[in-house]
């Protein structure tokens, strides 16, 4: 070994040590094993991130169905913190103080699926993420000032199934989204589903986003054919001011969509001029529907065209130049490149193949770059920076690298030429991401594939199976597979965030707490009786509430605000009391309120649920709640 | 290159080829860095798990108050599997279908502190998780072959605060359970917390398990004074059929715990022999509290004894041969170390210092065979099955291995000689966790150390902080950091399992579904009205729902069944109903049910949430709603 080491610089010689161990021959390593062949230990090198070392970006990825985000770092895939969005989170008392509360209103869940960062000129700023909800038509925005949910808008009137979005325009105007689902309008009338093409209809929506505050408002919506509208895309550079969005069933089918929403060998993208929507909306070209300013795309030319697509795509998706949008079908083994140059050449010339509805379609090939057989079963495209796409085969269970135009003669004689590698992923890969790809410069480096099958990839957790995503380096010629993850039910999208672009504060900072029943001093706090209502000023520090003693009696309602005054990081308080479902948790220089009626009488402990001190188990207290009998005989 | 490869074995070879990109010099590397130090390469080797390859073993760790079970892979750490217990969990729909609402009840969250396997003959039998609820006084019961919750046991009578559990007996008679907070009992009798020592008890419960069906209900209980129960453990080998926990605010005091619960040198762990508890149950020795046989120790000797334990302790851990007993104060910088044997002499003897209300007290001295000083704030040990002992160093942020008697007299004369290593950790460790340690054979190798606060080691989420979890090599002379992951709030506990130990089932064999309202083919399905319930039984299978159109009026009352005919792993489908509230996730071969009032008009699409196939999107349908007028009017 010494005769080694002294050939080799040190990081060799540390490196060449590693194997030593075990000594297996490449190939033939399992779990844990020291003995790696050489992809697996430059692998392990590349995605392990040391103790005390910190990941270089964040992945922000879609819960699905259980309403919340996920933020891993990259390149370790190491889970960093759950964001409940639609849905009560515990972990964080998320929905259990009156604030958040409210802003659930009743709905229990949501299905996250296309998580948006906020845009400046084009890149992300790196101040919120959007995310949409499929099931109760909101959107929902996170601060990354403290990556918590700061507003959920909706339900979004005359939409339903708000699965088209959360896609952000270069400045972060609008959230542009669309239905899924068409139903009769308003919401609320019944028509029979026999009656679909008549009586049903789709919308796209432009969610207003204030550049301030980031509030989000209902701003304009454009009324659609009941088709289907799935992924999207925002223009930026030549593009900027438009969006896209794919569609299935342009059938029109009602039932047994499986097989009736397969019938057309072309599905119809929508691609939307918002600017010129907003400029309509202005100019009051518009009809209230249920409070909203609704353009009819057959009144206000302009806004709206169809664009005839291979059947049933999925993904639609600019590139970073802004000239090239790539949809792919997932019934149809190509990639479709549009040129947005000869798109906009086609409506000015109106080179149309027909118009439905009103609405024209742009002829095909008139804006059609070329088809590239990218393979089996194509979802969704995302972009390197470097003149390279990257495409989800579904079927195929494969990622494919191929080369966007401008393409040589000879490529476009044999596009075949233009896919440079494909890659083995496991399974049934859906979305996939690389960093940055829906921007004006993306990080490139790494990409990941949001795969829909894990089956037989993790030890056995029983019949409710994780998900599988994998991380692939695509800095080299050929991708290479590095390392494979597993994630909760059910990842749909994914963005990529470099490290640096934020820089979270983790106190509240005292200066900024306006509840005005935060209370800082032991001597502001206590109770106080109006009626049947009993408000308690609360303070939480190491390693004691202030007060730890509440009275109260049958019947009473118990207002509680609890302010915890730590200004360190990290020192968290959670209210529990005992058998009251009472679940507080208060991050530094936060004050968070809740109402309970005490029904049941005995005395309750509470106590701090989120260690603190070395004295966090002493950090507890008591609510005594009287009889109302013992009350009335004082 | 080509030279050094030549010189090495392929593996070694190998193993240099990582580090040549970066080259940069031992200890300076960041994160992804190609060129890392002896032990980091070597930790990378070790924990990067191939994409493909499986994990040794399961970590299953308490997610706090959370209220969920994770699961994840050692060595890589990756997480597997969030398994929801004590609150609604959309992603796979716990807690929204009646069968799991109604197991839930009306608490929306529990706080989960010290999962315990289940066990036969002392070692793991892979048939049960047992988790403990503090904040709402349950215990649930995680079935290890579909890895789902199947019991929720309480709130269990007489006991506020179920912090000291679960702790499973040897053969999986009991779940031991313990009162961390005490009030005047039966529940819900008022006394005033100032009347602390005369009117509030705590309790120790046995919670028997049917052997058979795992099914849990509450055996019998023993009557404590208002001690705070803390950690405990079951006895093995000798010591089998005790059982022992820690305790703190032997002072007995009601408010500013911090201060007035520290003021003792020593405080008194609870020594229960539960086997003459059950002896004294079946011999009627009991007063009913409640509905349950509650035996008072000061009329039953020979059940419980205590013994004084170093000031403030938290863990008192069992080692894998049943002799020796250690409990850690975390305000004494020692680890006290019982003999069982001197212990049993004692109680022989009689060689009590003193008795509290009728219960004797150990005398400190008989029982103890040494102190070791391990460091600032021990907590909690763990065993190796080598001699070994591992016990977290709160204040110090350290785990320190010690050596287990018999000791040399040399050791005996000075015990600093038997504590062998000591490795930092990041930050404030609360509890670790060695692979079996609770069993008669620990498998050893990897030590995971749950540290309270992680501030600076991960990227910054804001200020709601994950927790953090570091994987230690123990298998050399030194223990070495290997891995660094991030868990959700809060694990307290975990427990270690052998991949191999356990098959889970990954579909609901058809044979097994015994739901009256399950249908397995499309002829049987369909709607049934009563009135105003409209009862609907409905398949699904890739890539439809039959049927996919319901029709109901305003105000009936829908009681969908759903049936997941699919055989196949991980073809789970869901049913969410837009704006409907309902999220069901039906996983192969089940059948789930929910009720829901119809209060809205109109239109409502259905879905598959959970993704199946390619023709998944066009999995859905309508639930049509017609007004109550037009009803009346038809």
């Amino acid at each position: 070994m010494k005769l080694i080491s002294s050939l080799l610089a040190p990081a060799v010689a540390a490196a060449a040590l590693v194997a030593l161990p075990g000594c297996n021959p490449p190939g033939k390593s399992g779990a844990g094993d020291a003995g790696k062949s050489v992809a697996a230990n430059s692998a392990a090198a590349r995605t392990w991130v040391a103790p005390g070392q910190k990941d270089e970006f964040y992945l922000f990825y879609s819960g699905g169905h259980s309403g919340q985000v996920y933020v891993a770092g990259l390149p370790s895939m190491r889970h960093l913190a759950t964001i409940p969005v639609f849905g009560r989170y515990p972990g964080t008392g998320y929905g259990y103080d009156e604030a958040s509360k409210a802003m659930l209103g009743d709905y229990t869940w949501g299905d996250v699926h296309h998580p948006g960062l906020s845009k400046k000129d084009g890149l992300y700023d790196g101040r919120w993420l959007f995310v949409n909800d499929n099931a109760n038509n909101r959107i929902a925005r996170i601060d990354l000032r403290d990556f918590k949910t700061k507003q959920i808008l909706g339900p979004i009137p005359n939409s339903m199934g708000n699965h088209g979005s959360s896609f952000v325009t270069d400045n972060t105007e609008y959230v542009l989204v669309a239905t899924r689902f068409s139903v009769p309008l308003p919401k609320g009338r019944y028509a029979d589903p026999a009656n679909y093409e008549k009586e049903f209809n789709g919308m796209v929506s432009g969610i207003k986003v204030d550049p301030t505050s980031g509030t989000m408002k209902v701003g304009w919506q454009i009324i659609t054919p009941p088709f289907d509208w799935d992924l999207g895309s925002t223009g930026k550079g030549p593009s900027e001011g438009w969006a896209f969005w794919t569609s299935y069933n342009t059938e029109m089918a009602h039932d047994n969509l499986e097989a009736n929403a397969s019938q057309k060998d072309r599905d119809y993208a929508a691609i939307v001029n918002w600017k010129a929507a907003e400029a309509a909306v202005n100019a009051g070209q518009t009809t209230m529907l249920d409070g909203v300013a609704v353009i009819d795309p057959a009144k206000t030319p302009g806004v709206l065209y169809y664009l005839p697509v291979p059947k049933s795509p999925h993904g639609i998706d600019v590139d970073p130049t802004g000239r090239w949008v790539v949809a792919a079908g997932k019934l149809q083994p190509v990639a479709s490149v549009f040129d947005f140059e000869k798109l906009q050449a086609a409506i000015a010339k109106k080179d149309f193949e027909s118009e439905f509805r009103g609405v024209p379609v742009i002829r095909y090939d008139a804006a059609l770059e070329g088809e590239v057989p990218v393979g089996l079963g194509p979802l969704h495209t995302q972009y390197d920076g470097a003149g390279n796409a990257y495409t989800s085969l579904f079927i195929e269970s494969a990622v494919a690298k191929w080369k966007m135009p401008p393409w040589s003669a000879d490529e476009r004689a044999d596009l075949n030429k233009v896919v440079l590698d494909k890659i083995a992923v496991h399974y049934n890969i859906g979305h996939l991401v690389v960093g940055g790809s829906d921007t004006k410069k993306p990080y490139g480096k790494y990409l990941v594939a949001m795969n829909k099958l894990s089956k037989g990839r993790h030890l056995s957790v029983g019949p409710s199976q994780p998900e599988d995503s994998e991380l692939i380096d695509i800095t080299g010629k050929k991708m290479e597979l590095i390392y494979e993850a597993f994630t909760e039910p059910e990842p749909h999208f994914a963005q990529i965030l470099k490290a640096d672009a934020i820089s979270p504060i983790e106190v509240y900072p005292k200066a900024e707490n306006d509840d005005p029943n935060a209370v800082w001093d032991a001597k502001d706090t206590g109770a106080t009786r109006r009626g049947n209502v009993v408000e308690v000023k609360m303070i939480a520090i190491r390693s004691h509430f202030t007060p730890d003693r509440i009275d109260v009696n049958e019947g009473d309602e118990l207002v509680l605000h609890v302010t915890n005054v730590e200004q360190t990081p990290d020192m968290i308080h959670g209210l529990g009391i005992v058998e009251q479902n009472v679940n507080l948790v208060i991050d530094p220089g936060e004050t968070k309120t809740v109402r309970i009626k005490m029904t049941k009488t005995g005395v309750f402990p509470f106590y701090c649920t989120n260690f603190c001190s070395a004295l966090h188990q002493e950090m507890q207290g008591y609510l005594a709640v009287k009889p109302a009998v013992a009350v009335a005989t004082q």
